[in-house]
């Protein structure tokens, strides 16, 4: 009988290196909001993300013909096209485009497990075909929680759990960070709300005016996109694989 | 009115340069099974315990007169006086001795916390005793959970959320890690036996035969003493203080 592959959650980007990345296919989740948005922005049709670590990249890449989307502290930065909340891609036209990207915690996590075997995003609305994939790779998958500058979030922490528990039976859990995660969520299931009410980004999000950004991220399956990472850019795997 | 301390918890000695240790009273905790057996020795007798990083340390104070602790893997090395089992001291006569200690992950917590306001070690054999010290303090306080090899753990989270939720009114909890760790706390306070079963420590301290040490870890105030760390050693406060 085969062993079936492990899943395991890294609940912070500052626990990357705990982990031997190249062993695994990493799924990077930030709910709140970068993944989430990732996913919009290529269901609305455009052929790639590229994640970059500061403006200045962001800038250069407007020059040559990119769209620039910059947020820091969970605020769009003056100057460039959008922010990261999801609706500033789904009220754009975006058909054909390129987007460069920056954010505070979700391009980070992407640059931290560059070495994994493969690197996908993943988010509450793009979790049906991000859960068929996984399945039919059978191999190990990482659950990089990007958290909030280094420290642990509850809403990727929720979904990170979600994934694992759906994804157990056809693969292992042997570790305790994992068990916490499907714990979590196992217990906020039908509370999703109430929990995600009492996080700490959400107050962040909810006082700069952005509940509906939070609901919306909330939302499964609105998005049947996979974002896929390589040579630095993401692309929709569905789309590439059509 | 005067604003409530902090209280927070650090899932794993790997998060700990995430924090700025120096504003905090931190406890450290590694219920299975150092910070428990310092409890047992303390209270047993011993007036100071001085935790080391290596063997080669630890035979160096034997040769200064110090009994020897020291743990590998969860094994108890050859050659030394103890391993970290809380046996190890309940049976032992240690009344006016000191002792050495090296372990997997307590003895590395306490190191790298080392500028801290004030460092305590806490277990669910001292928790009455810790809370009612950490209550007259009024000074934020982190919750320094040791894990297994900078992984997170399971005994140590529920420790914290433990904590953190008796302390709930008398301190503030204003982030996700806290939560987290008081949420599964909450949820498997009548279930302690069965999460614990389930963590992959408690798996590999049961195939090695110690699921006694694991039962009394567990048990409360079985031992009202108060380790605390200063210039390299941890004594009993409370005898200090009579």
């Amino acid at each position: 009988m085969r062993l079936r592959p492990l899943v395991r959650v890294c609940l912070s980007t500052a626990l990357i290196p705990t982990f031997k990345v190249e062993d695994y296919i990493v799924v990077v989740i930030d709910i709140l909001r970068a993944t989430t948005s990732f996913c919009v922005a290529l269901d609305k049709g455009v052929t790639e993300i590229r994640p970059v670590p500061s403006l200045r990249a962001c800038r250069r890449l407007a020059r040559e013909g990119y769209l620039t989307a910059a947020e820091r502290g969970a605020q769009k930065v003056p100057g460039f096209d959008f922010g990261n909340s999801p609706f500033d891609f789904l009220e754009a036209d975006l058909q054909g485009k390129k987007l460069a990207f920056t954010t505070t915690n979700g391009t980070r996590a992407l640059w931290a497990v560059r070495k994994a075997k493969k690197i996908v995003a993943g988010a509450f609305v793009n979790m049906s075909v991000l859960l068929t994939w996984l399945r039919a790779q059978e191999e190990p998958v990482l659950l990089v929680c990007s958290g909030w500058k280094d420290h642990v979030n509850l809403e990727d922490t929720l979904f990170a759990g979600a994934i694992a528990t759906e994804l157990e039976g056809d693969f292992r859990v042997n570790d305790d960070a994992t068990l916490i995660a499907m714990s979590l969520y196992q217990m906020a299931e039908h509370r999703k709300k109430y929990y995600l009410e009492h996080s700490a980004h959400f107050e962040r999000l909810v006082e700069l005016g952005m509940q509906r950004d939070v609901k919306y991220s909330l939302r499964r399956d609105l998005h049947p996109v996979l974002p896929y990472y390589k040579d630095g850019v993401l692309i929709d795997l569905l789309r590439v694989q059509a």
